[in-house]
């Protein structure tokens, strides 16, 4: 069976009236978006690349932008990072605070919201203009030169994100934020605000399958080592609350968003980027999870 | 022995010397305090007063502000305002986070640093000039028209208050902020910067010892039920992580703060304030506590 | 209008059917009482004693038997035992864990569970019999030589008290238990079962408002010191996570069980002893709280 | 480079002497090992088998035997399993109580204590004879008549374990354990004092390499769903605190003990284990952790 065939299986045996979650509604933006969208894209290390639905469709990435931002981080940095932020599961809710109170500031991993808090303040702090340099980064990885932030998102979510004001505040109270609050959040919602579709992901976390080349050009984007902890965070920490179960179901390195998109890749093998918006309580795309688990299964591969 | 007599007694006996703890230093005005300032000032029902040492002499009243705006609070609200904060001790340090998370963004009580922002951002909301209305209720309360806003206490702290800034946010994701975090930080600032005396403070904590009347002219400032609530406030919530060893020493409802000043009250007979900046690792004013013990044992009274 | 007076207007004014609350189910012979029982009881310094409804019936005095226990241990170690055990508020729901996890298994205070343990152990270390010596003290301070352990209760608790055995073992395991966990347990579950009458605990709580001397002999069974921080105690920490709302209600220092039972009392004046198995949702007794608020009202004595 | 080089390389390379951590001491028994042990050994997919240093001297396995018990409930109960314990990480140390309490008793997965406390409850509950059957389940996938309890340290575990049986307790009262807590604790304290060498253990844990099933007999021990399961928590929660940096520094599947002893494997090629006991601060085998990162380097085989 090839991936087209996986992939149109997938498509014919699912849809998003077997899901009974909800999309997100923190912010009127997301709220809006179109329940019945349901789109796959994979992306292989041979250059081929398959998909269903709507795949060419930009959705909000939200979270999945934490990855970006953290390899532009580790560019930066290097292993320095981790003074900064640790690299542990967390064992709790996307947004609590509690554990910083007991930690010092050092947030658990870079995928909660107070660690790509930290790593925004690291941007901030040492690119000039950090939210062109972060279009520039995601552009030249997709190759498309029309990824671009959605205004309206990133606006709203700046109208209502006081809990993750809190946490730069908070952060800031404990030693671990350099820059002031204002430029770090405007960075956040934007990053946040990030509109790409499934093929964009897919494309773009070649690099995390691909040793961190690009595969068309074999340019070299991240060091391997790089690359190698990114995937390992991706593993243990990247599906909030429920990084056990993803593990376990799906068996690779992802990551998701609120948006109801996915991505996860497969060392050496191939990028896959799934889009559904209804969540699961977890705050993770129903449908998108049941897609990855299923794909695994039908291509035969699994960590385990 | 008469009232000054006991206080000549604790002034010969008590010294700065005798006292190991460090001036606050988390804001740097703050810490330019001379140790060495000792000073105290009852204020009696039959309107006589006593006084020793530097009891003239304006320091930071900080925490003891919010006796002060929670009166105006409840003018303005009565009971209700129980909807938006508790009335229990809180078990943890004054800036804690923890319980906010478990407990919907409604702190524990009023003289919590989260219940004392709620406080604030009801004040903001009802009042046209909060700042300018707690400076006339203040001056209204004492007669003295002097009392003012030290600007360069509220600039520092406002510089440095991420803390504050981190649980007004906070509060407001969990629905129980309803004004813009700016004006009310702003005004908590400003409110922790009063510059006023023992002598002050005494007489305007003599409204809570006279059933909510002003001892001059009998002018009805509070209802005798809101002077009861502050008062019981006041005997279990108004010292910190040091509520239960207050009540114990000292026996009376009071309110300390990190400036160095606590002002306690026996109703019905005085008010008594202290000031030393030494503060204890609670954070209360370590020879103050040492000197309303003494004061409470010189005079025969206690609660218990 | 005298005390009887007083207490015959509550016993009008007031019903078991006024109030909502369910007796305590946790174990089968608590669940058991009628929820109509109510019973009052005042003791004075005069040796006038006043009452109504179910004055002389015995009914499971619970946590009011961690003063008599305190009492105890505060004779045999003085204010050493502060090493063992906190004078502070909880904050925390009166069977929490998590607080012992970050304070090193010293309790916030004698009256939350795990300090009544740290309490029982002490006792258990330092007596020969603890479960006699406490029924001797009773019986003793009350004149009353048929107080009795009521068995069935006690093996009720035994057998359902998971909870408090993890207590025992956790704060062994931070260094804070000398003995075996068995003898405390025991001991624990036994002084939770004394049965006793609101006129038994009026009159054994006299010696907390008569500065530790029995009222009858005048002998000495208490340091007024002690009195006094006892006293202390149950203002602030004697209605596990209500203490504040009755400091506002009742204004005196009191200690209530889940048996329905509360006592208060005012130094120098009276003890007075309430009954009505109906709990409000905090644990404590419903109309307990409210008689005692309606007698402090109706006597016109109030601390604040 | 073959297996052999592979191991002797590491031997060569590593020694005690460049770790600095301190061998278990919570149990008289685990504070008498020699800081000097050190072997490792290898089992493949082919039968082949290679070793070095101390790889067939018996240590306490601890916390590995988590995985043999976690396999015998999941025979028993299937998926099931997971009404009674999480497969999240748990983000805290690996004896917090805290989150039991807001999580309703359900521990977050079965490697940490509670988790692991409740796989005990469910074999005491299900089987005749737990402790026999569990050495029967090892001696079986071994081929090794001769493992056994280590009675000493099991005692010695039962004389301290203060701890452990609060957790219980704890769990019980929180209505997630049905046996009495005696023969649970008993069983667990038996289960820790497993005595097995790296030979055994590397054998032993090749059904999680080969499927579920005997590589001798290909006898099926376990459903491959079951071993997926399995090895997808050894993943993201085989490490305590440490998964993340044990899933990037070795990335495999994973287990260790404060023994001192850590097995890993690589699904379809080998089973691999270490020990030395000597442990760093986050309670994992120091040169363990280096000799299977040095291990996968040198195989050049990694998930990510």
């Amino acid at each position: 069976m090839d991936y087209q065939q996986i992939l149109d299986t997938i498509h014919d045996e699912m849809s998003y009236r077997d899901v009974k979650g909800k999309v997100a509604s923190y912010i009127p933006e997301l709220a809006k978006i179109d329940r019945k969208k349901f789109g796959m894209h994979v992306y292989c290390g041979d250059k081929q690349h398959f998909c269903f639905g709507d795949s060419k469709e930009n959705f909000s990435i939200q979270s999945i932008s934490k990855v970006f931002t953290l390899a532009m981080a580790m560019r930066l940095m290097g292993e320095d990072l981790w003074d900064r932020v640790d690299v542990e599961p967390s064992g709790d809710p996307f947004n609590s605070l509690t554990q910083l109170e007991y930690e010092s500031g050092i947030p658990r991993n870079p995928f909660i919201n107070a660690g790509a808090l930290v790593i925004s303040d690291i941007l901030v702090d040492q690119l000039d203009d950090p939210k062109k340099e972060l279009l520039e980064f995601v552009r030249h990885i997709t190759g498309d030169p029309d990824i671009d932030y959605d205004k309206t998102v990133a606006a709203s979510e700046k109208a209502t994100g006081y809990r993750n004001i809190a946490l730069v505040n908070y952060i800031k109270a404990l030693g671990n934020i350099k820059c002031d609050v204002e430029p770090i959040v405007d960075f956040y919602f934007h990053q946040c605000s990030l509109a790409m579709s499934c093929e964009d992901l897919s494309k773009a976390f070649m690099i995390f399958a691909n040793r961190g080349r690009l595969l068309d050009t074999d340019e070299k984007i991240l060091k391997p080592k790089t690359v190698k902890r990114i995937n390992a965070l991706m593993q243990t920490c990247g599906f909030y609350d429920e990084a056990g179960e993803f593990s376990f179901q799906v068996g690779l390195p992802g990551k998701s968003g609120v948006g109801g998109g996915i991505v996860a890749i497969h060392p050496k093998n191939y990028s896959v980027a799934v889009w559904s918006p209804i969540l699961n309580e977890k705050g993770n795309s129903e449908l998108g999870m049941k897609a990855l688990e299923r794909f695994t299964t039908l291509t035969g591969v699994s960590v385990f």
